[in-house]
């Protein structure tokens, strides 16, 4: 029976239709920064303010994605560049599927972030330097990891013996030596006002 | 400034919360069957379908998974097993962010169908056995695959030199050899209204 119409109009159900209805533009919030910079914190508070905003979102980060989809993948160089062509493209699928995404992984390759963005349609790709010291992230270490990078039991650590390379034009910096997290959330969605992606 | 506060409640918003804000429980529609039997057709009629009654849904298939995230992968028995491996992990996110998500990939081997469901709560994989002899889908024949994997020019093609392995208790089968698209349609939104995930 269904023969004569197998070829069916695919993705009738586009991304603008979805932006349509939900009343929002759906682009990737990309945080990048040291670890203990500030990028889960922040992420999670802004999807919670987007959220009540009524816009439709997502956090990506180690907890969902590092035990998950990639989770045969280490920290070597090739393994970072892997995992973040991978969220980026969960990312993208995200959008597409009318959500706003948020990542929040250190990502400190610029050519892996700039992969990223290459792949997304322009301005969808958001990105926004959690700017912190080392050596204030050294002096908070929520998880006691720097300690451990510096007795030589982590090895790769972004900042003890891994490089970071700072974004050179990310479109947010929110520095968080500095901010508040609610100065932080509000500068977010404040761009993201200017920028025509949310309007409520 | 951030330092006092860093420890964040984070995934404050919940898939309970996306899901009751939505009016729908977010799970996963598994398609499975032959190429040609009517899968990436069905999954979006179902989706717009779905969009239509209000719900938040995404089609993942190869045009958007397997030239992006699965770009990486061929299609030998290990490389197909991690790429059903990677489509459940996405869906399983995008049901974490209240989307119902829709799969349309052959995916010929029991076990890694297994494997999916196993990885998401009980209730949110349900598998629908896109049913339809494999002569008549070589009888349809939309792409020319068949013919090409006759004549030897594609290697381990599902169900002429690689095995299709049937659902034993799919959750749906839609025989498309019988019905309709509209029927199809219609057994799946039957389906999901008597499993309560949709209400309207």
């Amino acid at each position: 029976m269904m023969a004569e119409n197998i070829v069916w109009h695919n993705a009738a159900v586009t991304k603008e239709r979805r932006e349509e209805r939900n009343g929002h533009r759906a682009v990737t919030l990309w945080f990048t920064g040291f670890s203990g910079s500030g990028k889960s914190t922040l992420s999670h508070a802004v999807e919670q303010r987007l959220f009540e905003m009524g816009c439709n979102t997502f956090v990506f980060d180690g907890d969902n994605v590092r035990h998950g989809l990639c989770k045969d993948l280490g920290f070597s160089d090739a393994d970072r560049t892997e995992n973040i062509r991978r969220i980026g493209e969960v990312a993208r699928l995200a959008n597409m599927a009318g959500v706003i995404a948020l990542t929040a992984f250190i990502s400190p390759f610029r050519k892996d972030r700039d992969m990223v963005r290459a792949s997304m349609p322009e301005g969808d790709f958001i990105e926004i330097h959690v700017k912190c010291s080392l050596e204030k992230c050294e002096e908070r270490d929520v998880k006691g990891l720097y300690k451990k990078a510096r007795a030589g039991q982590i090895a790769e650590f972004t900042g003890i013996s891994s490089p970071y390379e700072e974004p050179v034009s990310a479109e947010i910096v929110l520095d968080t030596e500095k901010l508040t997290i609610k100065e932080c959330v509000e500068t977010v969605i404040a761009s993201l006002h200017t920028k025509g992606i949310v309007s409520c």
